[in-house]
C-alpha cells in the first residue's frame, strides 16, 4: 500500500498544473497549487500516507456530512428529511432557484449550500456558541483529533464574503424551513467549515463511517449503521458537487470534496481516505484529489458496484 | 428465501391500495392495481419467485439501462458521454428546462427522457427497423429469453401520445446533440419501451449487470465490467425518478424503475431482482415493489453503503 | 365627471367581495374589503372624488415609482440602467431566479422587488435616515402634501417579516449589484413601503407625471420630461405586477398598484387618477380599483393606445 | 418631413456596421449589411420615403401582429386568450421554460414564438392551404399590396432548420394548447414569416393599426378599434424582443421587428412608420431601423407616455 500511494502521488503531482487554487477569500488563495497528500486509514489501525498529508487546510463542505450525522442523532431521521430533501440535484452547488421553483419550498439534499445550511440549524444547544462547541467536539471525537480547530482567518472570511449563503438562509427563513437568528445560525455554519484539518483527520472520519457509526480503536458506537449509511449514500449521490455521477463511474465510492481542497472518501468496510490538493478543477473538487483515488480504485477496485 | 418472499409478498400486498396505475396509455391503464411479484435470480443459477412473477407488463424506462449498454458498446463510452452528461438531476423525468439553460446544451444523464433518447438514437443500424431489431436481439440475449418482443397496442399508444418526447427530440435536433429523422429515433425509443416483460426477464438482466456483463450460465463476456458498472452507478444516482436518493438510502441498491410496474435491481456479485406491481406511488415508482425491495433490503442487509 | 364617478363607484362596489385583503401583516389585515375610493386630478386644478377617497392606506409598491425618480435625479439615467434592466417580466414581483439565471446578474427592471431594492440602494444620503428624509421630502413636495409620513405599524411589520427582501438583497450584494449594509438598505425600502397616503395624494402625484414631472399649481419644474417619461413607461410594461398585459390592453394608461390596495394612474397631459380599494385579486391588484379604471376609460376613451 | 428623413437615414447609415445579419438561414444571410431604407405613411394618404426603401425582405416576427388580428376575428377575444397570455416576458423569444413552470401551461403572450404558434394554429381554414390563403388576403388587403406573396426559398429554409420551433409546438400539443397536425400547423406558421414585404408595405400595415383597424383611403373597417389596440398593447410590451422595454423608454412608440431587418410601427391616429435595416444588434432587432426610430421620435416627440 505504502508503495501504491508513493508511486501514485508522484505520478498525479503533475496534474495539479491543470487546476486553480480558490481565491474567493484570501485564506484559501494563500494555499501551493502543488500541494498533493493522501492518507489511507484502514480497518486494522493502520495509517499509511504519502505527501503533503500533514499540512492543514480548511474543511469547507466536507464538514457537511459530519453536521448532518449530528442533526440526525439530535432531531431523528424524520425530523431532518421532513425539512430538507433526499434527491441529487443538477443545480450548482449555491443555487437558489428550486427554492423558489419546488412546492413546498425544501432544499433538495444536504450537501448544497442551502441544504447544509438548514441542517446547521438544527444542531442543538441553547446558543451559537454551545451550538458549535457540540458540533467541534463531535469533529474532534469521530476523528480521533482532540486538537482539531478552526482557522480564525478563514472564518472571518467566510462571515465577511457569505452573502450568497445570507440569501439562501433568508429565504429558508422566509418559507419557514427554519426560524431563529439568520446571523446566529450561519455563524455556526461559517465556523464548522473554517474547521482545520489534514488528510489524516478526515481518512480517520471516513473510517469511523465505513465502521458503521463506531470508532474502530475502541468499538464506541457512536451513532447507528442507519445513520452512517445515509450519509455514505449522499457522498455518492451528490459529495462531488456536480461531478458526482461523473466521480461515481470513475472511482464508485462514497466521498465529500470540500472547496479547501480536500476530499473524505469511505469504503464500507474497508477504510477511510483523505487527500489533499488546493488545486481545483472546474467543478470545485481537487483536480490532483480526483485522480489519485480514481487511480488507487482502478489498482485495487475499490467500487462499490 | 422462498419463505421469505411470500412473506414479503403477503404483507405488502395490503399497500398497493394507495398506488394508482399509470393511466396515460390504455394499455397501462388496463393493468390489475393489486399486482404484486417479485423474482431473484442468484448467482448458482437458482430462481425464487412469488405472486404475480409470470405477469406480463411493458418495460418502459427499465429499458432505459439496456440501451445504454447497447449504445456504449455500439460508440465508446467517450462518445457517448460527450452528448450525454453523468450528472443525476433534480428535475422530472420529462423536464426540458435543463436543455434550455445548460450551456452546452447536454441531457444531464441517460436515465431522463432526453438523455434516453438520445441513447437510442446512437444504436447502429441502417435504418429504424434495423437499429431496433439489434436492440430487441441484446435485450432477448441478456435476459435468457429468446421470446421477448413488444407489446403493439403499448407501442401504438406511445406512439400516439408521445409529444412530450417529440418536443424534447426536436429540441435536441436543433442544439445539434444528434442528427437524423426524428420520428425514426422516436420511432425505436417507443419500441424498446414497448417490450413485454415478466418478473423473471428483469431478475436475469439485473443478474447479468451483477455478474459485470457475462451471462451467469455460460460464462459468456457481452459486455465489459466497466461498462455493467456504468449501468448500476446510474441506477442508485436516478434510477428511481425524483425519489432516487430516497431509495438509496432506504433500500441501498442499484435498482430502474420503469411506469409500467417493474423494477429492476442489481445487487453487484450477488443476485438481480425482478419486482411488478402496477400500482405506482406519486413519483412514478412501483408502490408495492419498493415496500418489498425495502424489506428484503432490511431483512438481508442489502445495501451497498 | 363627477356624476361618472359616483356611478362607476356605486356600480363597482360589489365586486370587491371577491377580493381579499393582503394579510401578511397585521397593518394591511385591518383594513376593510368593501372600502373604495377614487380622486381625479386634472390639469385646470379641479379635484373629483367619489366614495373612501380619504382613508389612509400604504403606498407600499406604488412608491417605487417615486423612488425610481429620485434615483435618476440623484445618479443620472445612465448609471441607474447600468445596475438595473429596463424590460418586463413574466415572473413574480418577488421572484430571485432571473437574477441567478441571467448573466451578468441584473434585476431585470425598477418595479420588481429585487429592483426596486436596488433603485432605493442609489438614493443619496450619509446614512439611512438622511436617505429617507430626503425621500420622504420629495414625496411630500411632488404629491403637495406636507403631511405625508409613515405608518409605524406597517413599517415595523414590514421590517420584521421581510426575509424574502432580505433574500434578495444579500443575493445582489453578493453579485455587485450595490454595496452597502443591507439592513440599513432595506430599513428605506420599508420605510417608503409604509408611507401613508390617501386616493387624493396618489391622484396629484399621478397628475405630476402626466404634467411631464413640473408641478401643476406652480409650473416648477422637479424633473424632466424624460424622467417622468421613464416612469409611465415602466408603469404601462410593469406597473401591475403579472397582470400588466392584461392592464395596458384592458385600460391602457400608466398604472402602479400596491398591496395597500392602492392604483396611481397618469394620463400623460391629462390627468393622475388615485384609486384605493384594498381588496385584492389573485395577482395583487385592488380588485375594485381595477374595475373603476377599466370602466372609467371605456367611458373616457383614456387609452395611449 | 422628407428632409427630415433623407437627413436621419444619412446620419444612421454608419451604425449599421455595429450589427449583423441573420445568418441561421441563407435567405437572410444574403442581405446586404449596409441597407437602410424608412417609409412614413400618414394619415392624409402622403407617402415619405428614404433609402433602401423598395428593397423587399421577409416579414419574420411582424407578421405575429397581423395573424393576432385575424385569429381574434375568427375566435373572438376570450378564446384566444384563454389559451394564450397577456403578458410580457422577459425570457428568450424562443424559451420553453416557462411552459413547463407555469401552471397551467400557457405561452406568456402571442409576440413569443410559443404565443405566435398558437395563435397561427386558431386561424381557420379546412387545410392549411386554405389557412395561409386566408392569413395572405388579410395581409394583402391591410397593407394595400395585392401582390404580397411568400420568398419561397426563406420557406423551405424556415421549415428545413424549424426544430426549435417544432420543440415548442409538440410541447404545446401535449398540454393542450393546441391539436392537429403540427407539420400542418407549422407549415402555416412558416408561410407567414416569409412573406416578402417592403418598407411601404409596413408603414401601411402601421398606419391601418394607427386608424383603428380601418383601411385609410376607403375607411373600410377591417377589424374593431378593440383589436387593433390589443395589437397596439402587445407592440409596446413586447414588440421588440428583449429590449422592448428599453424600446418603449427611447422610442415611446408600438412597435415590432424581424430578424429580417424591418422594423413595423404604428403611432396612433397619427401614422404608420416602415423601416428596414438587415444589419442587427445582439437583441435581434435592426440596429439601423431603431436608431432612425429613436431619432425621429426625438425630433418629432412621438413618445405616447
Amino acid at each position: 500500500m505504502q508503495i501504491l500511494l508513493n508511486k501514485i502521488l508522484e505520478n498525479c503531482r503533475r496534474i495539479t498544473e491543470k487546476g486553480k487554487v480558490a481565491t474567493y477569500i484570501p485564506a484559501l488563495g494563500k494555499a501551493d497549487p502543488n500541494d498533493l497528500g493522501i492518507c489511507v486509514a484502514d480497518m486494522n489501525g493502520d495509517l499509511f500516507s504519502a505527501g503533503d498529508y500533514e499540512k492543514k487546510f480548511t474543511i469547507q463542505s466536507i464538514s457537511k456530512t459530519v453536521t448532518l450525522m449530528l442533526a440526525i442523532m439530535d432531531n431523528g431521521i424524520e425530523y431532518v428529511f421532513d425539512k430538507i430533501g433526499m434527491e441529487p440535484t443538477g443545480d450548482a452547488f449555491n443555487s437558489i432557484i428550486k427554492l423558489e421553483i419546488v412546492s413546498p419550498s425544501k432544499p433538495l439534499n444536504p450537501m448544497i449550500n442551502a441544504g447544509a445550511i438548514a441542517v446547521t440549524s438544527m444542531i442543538k444547544g441553547k446558543n451559537s456558541l454551545e451550538k458549535f462547541h457540540r458540533l467541534l467536539n463531535f469533529f474532534r471525537k469521530i476523528s480521533g483529533n482532540e486538537n482539531l480547530d478552526i482557522n480564525e482567518e478563514a472564518y472571518l472570511s467566510e462571515k465577511a464574503t457569505g452573502d450568497r449563503n445570507r440569501s439562501m438562509a433568508y429565504f429558508m427563513r422566509d418559507v419557514g424551513i427554519f426560524t431563529g437568528d439568520v446571523e446566529d445560525i450561519l455563524d455556526v455554519y461559517f465556523r464548522q467549515c473554517s474547521i482545520e484539518v489534514n488528510c489524516i483527520d478526515i481518512a480517520k472520519i471516513g473510517l469511523f463511517l465505513a465502521n458503521d457509526g463506531r470508532i474502530p480503536e475502541t468499538g464506541e458506537i457512536i451513532t447507528s449503521e442507519k445513520v452512517s449509511r445515509i450519509v455514505k449514500t449522499f457522498m455518492v449521490t451528490c459529495g462531488m458537487y456536480n461531478a458526482s455521477g461523473q466521480f461515481a463511474i470513475n472511482v464508485g465510492i462514497p466521498a465529500k470534496s470540500g472547496v479547501g481542497g480536500g476530499i473524505m472518501t469511505s469504503i464500507p468496510h474497508k477504510m477511510g481516505i483523505g487527500v489533499y490538493g488546493p488545486a481545483l478543477d472546474d467543478k470545485g473538487n481537487s483536480i490532483g484529489g480526483c485522480e489519485m483515488l480514481k487511480k488507487l480504485s482502478e489498482e485495487l477496485d475499490f467500487s462499490i458496484f
